[in-house]
């Protein structure tokens, strides 16, 4: 398959790349006879390999003109690599110890070359299903949330600089399309694309599809997925960690409960936070000659939180759903063998899920979601 | 002055810039030695010029670097040109009855040819002014806002086509900064640029500035206007006909209330219209698999039109404040000489827009506001 120079590669390919690419073979220590590569792709879109010599190691990520999972029939534009690149290469110039670097990206071959994080880390969602506690994780996810949201919002940034960053990532129309149908559209419909855990939640899914107060909501959440150009937001940060196997995992209950309401709390922190220490710096959404009132301040910031609140409970809920009778399923609950036991937990999933799209703005703290989750 | 081939025009450059373009010689008949021209913009940006020929007419449009009522003190690209062409050629395409033909544009010169709407037409608000009443005015308006903003929509367009819209006019970022700071900041801090009827409303435009609410509130619209990519706006579309001289033309005063009703009403109606008759058509907001049930659509349709009637009171009120204490004001007040009565009248109209501003979200209809109004 050749494409204007564009080849899909294999491990013998991927090789003798990685041997004519200076920036790549640098992190091996330049031992371009003596590494290995290991593909682990184990998402919905790309190729990802692990290559590791004895002095380093690094990930190539390549973007396929498909989307993998489905295969050759759902045609997708491996320009996405371009905007993953450039969106990691930004977001980790704001919050460098929780992005991986980008070595390398060729935009030809749709191919990124990164940091690769070594054992013992392993992809959080394993951990979590493990039963894992992370005592920094509430705090990390917080930062990465704050310093990514904060400085690529009108908060920070001038509207030159920030309708130019629009008009960068209107490229990437492709993917934004993909989570246009699978997030918010397929689940609200008959999809050849759509699964559940059948028969068992056959009428729960049918009951998705004719929710008219949950459609109207999820029509609210997708214009503001479609329209609204706050910041550069992470469009695959989950865990989905709030689920749990049913199971009597008390004490890893709370934590995760605990965790969620840490994150969020952190988060709040640290984003009004950098924008008290920004307030008047370059951003122009509220120019400081105008909101210096201390009362005023609290006022705005109030206000701005809740809504990003109430928004951020109605993305995860439409996350959720999509995960439950949706396209791409998550691990979490695929885990589970006895499918009595797993459309258990995802019904129950489900009925939360719906129930905070549709009551998302009665909540006023993640205090109260918890209380509910529960 | 040259920058790039551009030149300011004069009437005799302009003259010889005519004679030596046939898509503007043309619609004077070819008469390039018996045609005369007059400089008649009385506009806060741009030079505009009347051009009559025995055989026909044209207007030209040329914007020039800077803010032609402040002076060269405040530069703005001439690059706005580019976008006002672009809007006026989509717009007519959408509204032909409604918008000028474009029959010329020239890039470097930021010039614009186009039809000129000859006499008896005179321009909206000066027929206000006088007391006229047209009896198509809010059918035709309606009709101009129906077909422009429904056709730009999600409710129309594919996410694919709307991106593209989107990336292409975050290139107008001057024009949009300039809208930001003179409607949604200027009015609410000490600005070199803001006048108003002094001393008698000295106290009233501090009173803005000092207005909490009244700061939250346009924080959301300016929030709306930089970051929510609806559909095309035409930026500058007022006639402020609401705001009577403080004489007792009664009978003109109904006829006024009356077209603001029907106007909304009217749009309104052709708006929902025109989405019921694309409901299976490209538009990817509501997808017609999705939003098939009856009740559902009628209820999703007075979602998206309430919270459009509450957008457009709170802009509406914008536009009356900034009118008032901000930098442009508009001849329905200035033309009136007693600055006491002045005053008077734009006192009242101040605390009318403040309220509409404050509680736009309590109106249901456009008689609601109507009956405040009166």
């Amino acid at each position: 398959m050749t494409m204007e120079g564009f080849r899909v590669l294999d491990e013998k390919s991927l090789r003798e790349y990685i041997k004519a690419t200076p920036s790549l073979a640098s992190k091996l220590g330049n031992e371009v006879d003596n590494f290995k590569i290991k593909e682990v792709g184990d998402g919905n879109l790309n190729f990802v390999y692990i290559v590791i010599s004895p002095s380093g190691s690094i990930v190539i990520k390549q973007a396929i003109p498909y989307v993998r999972c489905i295969g050759e029939s759902w045609p997708m534009t491996k320009e996405r690599s371009y905007f993953e690149a450039t969106a990691l290469k930004r977001q980790h110039g704001l919050s460098p110890k929780h992005v991986p670097e980008v070595y390398h990206f060729d935009r030809t071959m749709s191919l990124i070359g990164m940091r690769y994080i070594e054992p013992p880390h392993i992809i959080l969602r394993k951990g979590l299903i493990a039963g894992v506690e992370y005592p920094l994780l509430a705090e990390h996810m917080a930062e990465f949330m704050a310093n990514t949201l904060f400085y690529t919002s009108l908060l920070y940034l001038t509207t030159t600089q920030h309708k130019s960053a629009v008009a960068e990532f209107c490229g990437n129309v492709e993917l934004c399309r993909l989570t246009e149908q699978v997030v918010f559209s397929d689940p609200y419909r008959i999809s050849e694309f759509n699964r559940w855990t059948s028969p068992y939640l056959d009428t729960d899914a049918e009951a998705v599809r004719n929710d008219q107060i949950l459609k109207l909501e999820v029509a609210e959440l997708k214009s503001k997925f479609c329209e609204k150009t706050q910041a550069l937001i992470h469009g695959d940060l989950h865990t989905d960690g709030h689920v749990d196997q049913g199971n009597d995992r008390k004490t890893y209950k709370a934590w995760i409960m605990d965790t969620i309401a840490d994150t969020w709390n952190l988060f709040y922190k640290k984003f009004t936070s950098l924008w008290d220490i920004h307030k008047e710096g370059p951003g122009e959404a509220y120019l400081h000659e105008i909101y210096n009132d201390l009362e005023l301040r609290e006022l705005v910031k109030q206000k701005y939180m809740m809504d990003l609140f109430h928004d951020s409970l109605g993305f995860a809920a439409a996350k959720m759903i999509r995960r439950i009778v949706g396209v791409a399923h998550v691990e979490d609950f695929e885990s589970i063998s006895d499918l009595v036991k797993r459309s258990d937990c995802e019904r129950r999933a489900l009925e939360f899920a719906k129930n905070l799209m549709k009551k998302r703005r009665n909540f006023n703290t993640i205090a109260d979601v918890i209380a509910v989750a529960k």
